[in-house]
C-alpha cells in the first residue's frame, strides 16, 4: 500500500483512547472489558484502511473485532471510520502481528483473519509470511482448540506455501475456495485490496482452519 | 472415457499372468513376490489406458507400480504397453478401487496415485469421489505410517473438496501446485487425459499428502 505521510495521526490516535488504547498490553487477558458485549473475539492481522474488519464489525454484531494494523497513518483510516460508527463490538490495536502474545493471553481470541498478507516470495523471506511457522505458533498460543484462522489472498503462491505451512503445522481445513469470486460464498466482505484488484479478473483463494481438538499437540 | 467394445479383452488379459494375475485377491500381502526387485509398491486407481503408470515404471526403476483400472476394455490398452515394454516394476489389476482390502495388506503400499477422478459434482454422489472419507479409510488402512496419496485433477470443484476431505481425515500436505503446469515441477508425467485437456489450457492442480506418523490416530 502507498503509505501517505500523516504527521498527525499519532495525536488523533492518541485522542481515542476508548477505540484504540495506548497501552494494549496492559489489556491482555481483560479485552473483555472493552466491548459491550462480552462474546467471541475475532482479530485482523494487518487490517489496512479498515473496510474488511468494519465491515465485519457492522454485519456481525454478536461478535467482538479488533483490528491490528502496524503503520499509523494507516490505521488512522480505521480511526475515523469508527469515529463515525461508533460500533460497540470494534477495538483497534496500532502494533505489530509478531508481537501477539504481548497483547492477548493464551486462548483469548476465538479466530484469527489475515487477508492479502505481503506474500514476501523469495525464500529468504520466508520467515515474514503470516502464514510460516513462526506465525503459527504465535496464533496456536492466542487461540483456543477449536479456533480458527481465516485467510484470503490474490498470491497463488502464497496460497500453496500456507495450505502447506498450516497442515503440516496441525491445523486442519474445513473449507477451501480457489476462486472464491466466483463461487456460492456469499457472506464475503471485501478489503480494498481485494475489491481493486478481483475487479481487474484477479483469483481471489480462500481458506478456513482450525485447530482439531482430539489430537496430540505438536 | 469413451469406451470402445473390445469383446477379445477378456481372453488378452488371460493370455498375460505373468503382467495380469486372474486372481488378485490370492496376492494380498504378497506383491513383492510378482516383480523382480523388492522395493515400495506405488499403485495408481483408475490408471486408464496407463500413459502415467507406464511412463512412471519406465522412470522411477527404483519403485514397484501396480496399474489398477476397472474397465476390461481400457486396461487392455495398459496390457499392450506392457507386453511391448515388458517392464520389470510393473503389473497391472483389473478390478475395482473400492475393493483394495481384498487386493492389499496393510501397509503393503507406499503410495497411492490418484488421477483426474471422476469429480462425480453432485452432492448425493460425494461418496463416490475417490477422495471421500471410506475411500480415504481404505487407503489408510493399505498405507503405513508415512504413506502418501499423490493426487491430480483439472476439477476445481474436486480439488477444492479433496483438500479439506484430506485434511479433515488426519492427511497432511508436503506441497499443493495450484497450476502445476506453469510450476517448476519437471517430474511430471502426464495421464492421456492431462495431455488433451491441458493443451485447451485447463489448469491442472496437483497435492501430494502422507500420514504423519506421530499423531494419534482417527
Amino acid at each position: 500500500m502507498r503509505l501517505r505521510n500523516k504527521p498527525w495521526a499519532p495525536d488523533k490516535l492518541a485522542s481515542y483512547p476508548q477505540y484504540i488504547s495506548n497501552n494494549p498490553q496492559e489489556l491482555k487477558g481483560k479485552w473483555q472489558t472493552r466491548f459491550e458485549k462480552k462474546q467471541d473475539i475475532f482479530i485482523e492481522i494487518g487490517s489496512g484502511k479498515g473496510q474488511f474488519i468494519v465491515g465485519m464489525a457492522e454485519k456481525y454484531p454478536d461478535f467482538n473485532f479488533i483490528a491490528i494494523e502496524l503503520q499509523t497513518s494507516v490505521i488512522v483510516s480505521i480511526l475515523e471510520k469508527q469515529i463515525d460508527k461508533k460500533l460497540p463490538n470494534l477495538q483497534l490495536i496500532n502494533g505489530h502481528g509478531g508481537d501477539l502474545l504481548d497483547f492477548f493471553a493464551p486462548g483469548e481470541i476465538s479466530r484469527i483473519y489475515l487477508n492479502f498478507s505481503d506474500p514476501w516470495p523469495k525464500t529468504r523471506h520466508t520467515k515474514r509470511r503470516l502464514t510460516s511457522p513462526d506465525f503459527l505458533e504465535l496464533y496456536r498460543n492466542i487461540l483456543p482448540d477449536d479456533g480458527e484462522i481465516h485467510f484470503k489472498t490474490d498470491n497463488m503462491g502464497l496460497f500453496e506455501y500456507s495450505l502447506a505451512s498450516l497442515s503440516q503445522f496441525g491445523y486442519v481445513f474445513r473449507q477451501v475456495w480457489l476462486d472464491l469470486h466466483q463461487s456460492n460464498f456469499t457472506d464475503n466482505i471485501e478489503t480494498e485490496y481485494e475489491q481493486k484488484f478481483s475487479a481487474k479478473g484477479q483469483t481471489i483463494y480462500r481458506l478456513e482452519a482450525y485447530w482439531p481438538n482430539n489430537k496430540t499437540q505438536h
